[in-house]
């Protein structure tokens, strides 16, 4: 038992080299490890029913990356290209043509560990600037090239996959300058290809960088913040975790500009008006295929991490916690900012990770009706000025309180949370060493419908034997919230897995739910799209498509469900034999 | 002196017969009557160097409406229609015609003291459902008749005005049914005929009215409150005086269908998404040129009332004024809900209309700094939870008292404003009765434009002589504010006021302000708008019109600048000789 207890896994921290298969499917930062700590990895073998030894022996893919697939561009375009962007600025090895088509999603990193790779683009550039970039989608429309913008790469709905090829332009290289920044009206300017990190810390030291005279935040921290550009948050409506505060990434666009085969276009920059339909709205969310977003102007908020108030609660059950969490959305007191409410399947391996479980506290709990598989922990922060803070906190665990909810606070479990939120994904990679695969998806939903398509998603995930099925609320508002789910599978084949992400889809969308909150559609829920606005919004989609780009070329194959193949409209994709 | 004290002009409060042209411009409530009280009359008396004498002899345009313009429709379309809608819900007379195409707007009044009836509809309609109004449009359609939709006629932008005739839609007859109430979700959905009073009444009490266990409100209020219709409200994109805390109405709506030439369209429903575009905002503020609005839901709040807390501060210079103002906005403890800054010129005014102006008080102001035409009135309230509004109070006075604002609460301010916020728009008739012309422009900015598009806005209308300007902020948020001109001037001609609203409208765009944050654009702003938002934008929104309205039936003839005549384009209307 002792010996048991003392087992690790051969979790792997050695080098990545780049250029090899590890190196593209791994999750950003090659140096940066986070592995699953000794509560979690029981409950995996546990659940698996599998024995130590079974993680002896890890599947690391360091083998160097050998495809080796010509480009569909002849010479005399690459020549023209190379004039456009200078020949350092134009890539067309395999390589780089795969990391700049395959995002972050578990299908991407299933085909390399797999040795799939299709739907690649031709060429991947990084232009220096506008002026560049304006010449490329010019040239791009005159040769009939498709055209894909690259950020971050963190897709994880195949958006940037290119089933026509053609050019992929990475933002990230040259294109992450501040424009301009504005503190009387508190925004930010940038080009689309600066990271959060970046952004951040421009903002955070704005005496020092922006000669300003305070300190600001954007707000905006998406699980992939670190690896994540702006452009990306914008094109496909992204959230942050602390998005019940700030907003939604639509919430916090001032104003952008596009480059699209109709030429440049800026969006009205005023935080409302009434001159017709929403412009800014009508680009948000057009994941690449109507122009390529070139500047982003972004709200901006004051800086005050010490106002911060942090909290967490435990409830006896789900229902309780459910309403105890709109009720707090609908208190007209303001809102939390990270707000987070797990159901009991999350709450119960939460427990577990932030070592409550088993504990002499945990039987306190128990003993007092806390149960495991009823109990839900709902944890979060609030944020903005002081006073504010304070109220929100108070408010909130009163209303709590009158639900059966037990403070939590003193575990330190919404810190703890807040030290992993962009590190846990890393933990990926190490399951799927020894062929665990976990993997999210999530949907948007009002408060009447929230309970039915919880139970609903997770009744599918469910009836696969030994699956681990998570759920959380992460972003909120008084009408609905989200709805996140989580869920773990020893892993047998692609086919098996995509099985389940499309009968999770049809069940997301049978129970009533959009199909994406923030992660967007991308060409992988694409096929879902048109079940869920209905004929009459895909028309309009479509009216604007061929407004903007009559030529089909930008982000072209099915993103958004606008030129879906036959293949994509019976939901099945042509990796699957 | 005494004599002159106690004089009171020959207010009008006699009967306004229906079928008269006075029924036809006065504002809403023939039986409801506001006249200038003492303050406000010495004022224009004094400004525009009249004589009590000059009270003595209104024009009242009691003369019978007698007009009789033939309809364009021939006797069997009026038959067709008929079979539609049933005979008693089609009328073809002159003056319901007028009625229905004439709005709320100066030059709607203008027009009809001077009469001139121009560009009306050739008949008006009044659909008993949804099922009605979708073979309404199917029929004009496929008589290719333009349409244009009638809610409570409180357009100030010209915006149901048929230069190309046509049928006029009722919805406030019959379509003004709550459809469904969702107490889970706090939304209600209902026909869009319905009046604000009547929306309020069945959510204040919605226990008894609609099964509910609490009570709600709306939380919209613009000043046509008591004779707008929702429909009307998400059309043009308006606003509430409470849309500080509350949101304006594109922030209120959850989801709409439309009857548009290409079928029913219904938007999606959650509060947020990630599926491509946002429908709701490409359909609000389409102000009829897409389809006829046939269902609004809208989210709903807690009604509480006795949270409310009020508030009113002197500053003494509009400079300070405005910098507490932003400061508040961007404080980051929640919002006010109304929230009104006054300029030197609407303060003084102020001052005089709430009794302030000469009293031991005034002098005493005066004596501290508060000097007239410097000092600023900000007044507001606060609205959700309690301990939210108190706070929200407490911070907005701080903050007011830092830029050296004196606390005026104790002289009621706001609530008087609050007595006289619907009703102030019955005095512009006494006022015209005596050849005193008082009107509106609105426009949206940033804070960093804001005080330059004030003084170059004030510039113009300043430039004539004998000319009152009090302008104000009462839509606010983190990034900038609405600003709201009203303009006192002497009537001569049509030409005359035209020439200065043009002039303005000018100033507004060339300051780089947008053409309207909560009127909408209608046909009388159409001429400026692409000059603001681009062609980029217009193209857009030729686009969706193309898709939804090839034949171009749907509120026809200059309306969002979609299809602007020649003399429109030269910003000259017809009615001009």
């Amino acid at each position: 038992m002792a010996n048991k207890r003392s087992f690790t896994p051969k979790w792997y921290e050695g080098d990545t080299p780049s250029g090899t298969y590890r190196a593209l499917f791994r999750w950003h930062d090659l140096n940066v490890f986070k592995h699953p700590n000794r509560g979690f990895y029981t409950l995996l073998r546990d659940t698996f029913e599998l024995t130590d030894t079974d993680f002896n022996h890890p599947k690391l893919d360091l083998e160097v990356f050998d495809f080796d697939i010509p480009s569909g561009l002849n010479s005399s375009q690459i020549q023209e290209l190379e004039g456009i962007v200078g020949k350092d600025n134009l890539k067309t090895d395999t390589y780089s043509r795969t990391r700049a088509s395959y995002g972050a999603g578990m299908i991407d990193m299933l085909r390399l560990r797999e040795r799939i790779v299709e739907n690649i683009c031709d060429a991947v550039t990084a232009p220096k600037n506008r002026e560049v970039l304006i010449q490329l989608v010019k040239y791009c429309c005159a040769k009939k090239i498709p055209l894909t913008v690259y950020g971050g790469g963190s897709t994880v709905t195949r958006g940037m996959e290119t089933p026509k090829g053609g050019l992929c332009i990475d933002m990230s290289v040259h294109m992450r300058r501040v424009i301009r920044f504005n503190e009387t009206d508190q925004t930010i300017t940038v080009e689309p290809g600066m990271f959060g990190p970046e952004l951040e810390d421009y903002l955070n030291h704005a005496p020092e960088k922006l000669g300003a005279h305070g300190r600001y935040t954007c707000g905006h921290f998406p699980q992939s913040f670190e690896h994540s550009s702006v452009g990306g948050w914008v094109v496909t409506r992204g959230a942050g975790q602390n998005s019940t505060y700030y907003g939604k990434i639509e919430d916090l666009v001032l104003s952008q500009e596009y480059i699209t085969p109709q030429g440049a276009l800026r969006t009205p920059a005023y935080p409302r008006c009434a001159t017709g339909p929403d412009y800014n709205q009508i680009m948000i969310g057009s994941e690449g295929t109507f122009g390529v977003l070139s500047e982003v102007t972004l709200k901006v908020f004051k800086y005050m991490p010490k106002n911060t108030r942090r909290f967490s609660y435990l409830f006896k059950t789900w229902e309780e916690a459910y309403t105890a969490y709109r009720e707090v959305m609908q208190g007209e007191f303001g809102y939390p900012s990270v707000f987070r409410l797990s159901d009991p399947e999350e709450t119960d391996t939460a427990m577990r990770i932030y070592h409550i479980h088993g504990t002499p506290a945990d039987s306190l709990l128990r003993s007092l009706g806390y149960k495991p598989m009823q109990r839900c922990i709902l944890l979060g922060s609030a944020d903005g000025d002081s006073a504010y803070t304070r109220m929100v906190k108070r408010k909130t665990t009163r209303i709590c309180r009158k639900h059966g909810a037990v403070v939590l606070s003193p575990f330190g479990v919404t810190g703890m949370w807040e030290r992993s939120r962009f590190t846990d994904p890393y933990m990926r990679e190490d399951l799927m060493d020894f062929g665990i695969l976990i993997d999210t998806l999530e949907c948007a939903v009002t408060w009447d419908m929230f309970p039915k398509v919880h139970a609903e998603v997770r009744k599918v995930v469910k009836s696969q034997p030994k699956t681990i099925c998570m759920t959380h609320i992460s972003h909120a508002y008084p009408q609905g919230a989200n709805l996140y789910f989580i869920f773990v599978i020893k892993y047998q084949s692609i086919d098996d897995y995509l099985d389940l992400q499309y009968s999770i889809l049809d069940a997301v969308q049978a129970s009533g739910a959009a199909m994406s909150h923030h992660h967007g559609i991308g060409k992988q829920t694409a096929p879902w799209l048109e079940g869920q606005i209905g004929k009459s919004c895909m028309d309009i989609l479509r009216a604007l498509k061929a407004h903007f780009d009559p030529q089909n070329l930008m982000n072209p194959g099915g993103t958004l469900g606008l030129d879906l193949s036959k293949e994509q409209q019976s939901k099945r994709w042509g990796f699957r034999k």
